[in-house]
């Protein structure tokens, strides 16, 4: 990419903003030199803490101190949080002045906010929510995880496509295995919806190669690239998911106390354990994207670390540069006949 | 208990059954010696697997040659198994020649034909999958685990009373702390069916103490000893659960053999990697109870071992000796007036 990647920054939102959405902007900055940020927040706050890192040399920055709290309804922050850090970051992306947006905050206001600002990319009507999980082999990309209670058979394929596109720009697999999340791999099994979803996708020439149905205990084992569910489901599984890690941490950690062989074992398997830790660091998957919107949108955990931040920020960058919108608009065209070009869609609302 | 506790066994469900039904057996024999076993099966390989154990001088054989295969639908398992080796085993608990019957057979199967048999307690519409999941602080009642796609508000509501007279027998606790799983804890999130259990919970005093929704990653906290939900979310939450421990278990033997100093380590450490895995093991955790129907059934993993099937049995064993259903029996009528005693409970059929 000759042309720098341009990211807005909401720097007010997440437990430890703003020191560390500008210590994980200058990580990044380190780690990909093309971008450029747009941070928005509060100048007095942000001027010392930017100075400290020359790798943010180029960034600008737009004074606010309006904030959008945790807990403030999403409808209240549509309509009251207009000049709020997160609300002037997602405006940059839809004037052009950036190509993407990284918000630790209030995801339910990041969520409605960007719908209404960014609108939707033509052909699709529900963003989702999605991030790169574990796997055995390696990752794979689930979605929705949470921005849609109820998803009829038509958003599950959607997002069955915008996911398999994910897959090509995120995991580089050209014909990502695209499976629907069920309870069983039997034909009777499953909600209706999900059946009618798998029957559409059989005869939907997506890209990628739909396999069928998973179970939740096949998604680790990497039985499939991309892993499509509801929202309510996906959330369930992602904390279920964290839960479990969490627990089997513990456990471990209570085992490697429990003697004094065990003490001397984990230290001399100290190395391979660190290793093991930076593996799972739920800091390296951290960036959930929202998609299907007229502009990249990614959240960040809120109690992430500048490490975590710096990854969100690079999820955002990727999907920047691999052109994820304009294939996602190119595909649906492809596939159903929306007209116009990626060059039009911006301009087109057919939402 | 003077009287001993008559379990009726499947010997031919299950991967490696029947040898692993009668290891397992024996096994539970030696723990709980009140047992008696009705074991049916094919007679001709069943005798000289029983003949090796000395603690199951007192079970009863009972022949057939049929069995209900794993890929059997239930409607059909219904139709032709009528004698099957599981049709049996739960037609003796109907006649009253045993409380509870054991299977690692078909689960449709099992369902179908165990509510068929054996029929509703009163005041359940539809009986529930539930077992016991680790948590940090020790094992929490998660129901429904798959019996029912889609569960109505009264069902959760009757799920949770069950659920909380199950942590009474199985957990000892005499106020468990009962919750709703729900993506999020604002009153506005998740399905109108899991809000209106809410507000019907918060009225209803319930075997224990209500106190709202958990979210996934909160249950591995022990943040509930009781977690209600429909079957669909339920197998999703259990199967996420199997695989991330699968995940975590294969990142942590990946790290172990990744230098010398690790493997020394894990030498070192073995003891205490032992206990871990031991803590974790799933056959501790075997043994998936059906719950709202006029007998015992308990659901082993098809791929157990007689370890694991032996657990599956000391759980049945512990439904009947705890007398789970006179308690749910007691506490609908308590609740709902539901009429006659726990004697006449068998008897009555207000499904």
């Amino acid at each position: 990419m000759s042309q720098p990647t341009a990211i807005a920054l909401d720097a007010m939102g997440g437990d430890h903003a703003p020191a560390m959405v500008i210590a994980g902007a200058a990580l990044a900055a380190k780690r990909h030199p093309s971008l450029q940020f747009h941070i928005y927040g509060d100048e007095g706050k942000l001027r010392p803490l930017v100075a400290r890192h020359a790798a943010l040399e180029s960034a600008k920055l737009y004074h606010t101190t309006e904030i959008i709290p945790d807990d403030m309804k999403p409808s209240v922050a549509l309509r009251q949080g207009k000049r709020s850090s997160m609300r002037m970051a997602i405006d940059a992306v839809k004037e052009g002045a950036a190509q993407g947006v990284v918000s630790a905050g209030n995801t339910g206001a990041l969520m409605a906010i960007s719908k209404f600002v960014l609108g939707l990319l033509p052909g699709i009507d529900r963003p989702a929510i999605t991030s790169l999980l574990p796997t055995m082999p390696g990752r794979c990309v689930v979605l929705d995880l949470g921005a849609n209670l109820e998803c009829g058979p038509d958003n599950l394929v959607q997002f069955a496509i915008m996911g398999a596109l994910i897959a090509r720009v995120e995991l580089g697999l050209e014909e990502p295995r695209i499976a629907l999340l069920n309870i069983g791999s039997e034909e009777m099994k499953g909600h209706d919806e999900i059946r009618t979803a798998a029957a559409i996708l059989r005869d939907t020439p997506a890209p990628g190669r739909f396999i069928g149905y998973v179970e939740a205990d096949e998604v680790q084992l990497g039985r499939a690239d991309v892993v499509v569910t509801d929202g309510f489901t996906g959330n369930i599984a992602l904390k279920t998911l964290e839960g479990t890690a969490r627990l089997a941490a513990g456990f471990l950690r209570q085992a490697l106390q429990s003697s004094l062989s065990a003490r001397l074992g984990a230290l001399l398997a100290g190395g391979a354990l660190a290793r093991l830790r930076q593996r799972i660091d739920p800091r390296a998957y951290n960036g959930a994207m929202l998609v299907g919107l007229q502009g990249v949108c990614v959240k960040s955990h809120g109690g992430t670390d500048a490490r975590g931040f710096a990854n969100a920020i690079g999820v955002a960058a990727q999907l920047v540069e691999g052109a994820l919108n304009p294939r996602i608009h190119a595909e649906f065209a492809r596939l159903y006949g929306v007209p116009g070009g990626p060059g039009v869609a911006a301009l087109t609302d057919m939402s």
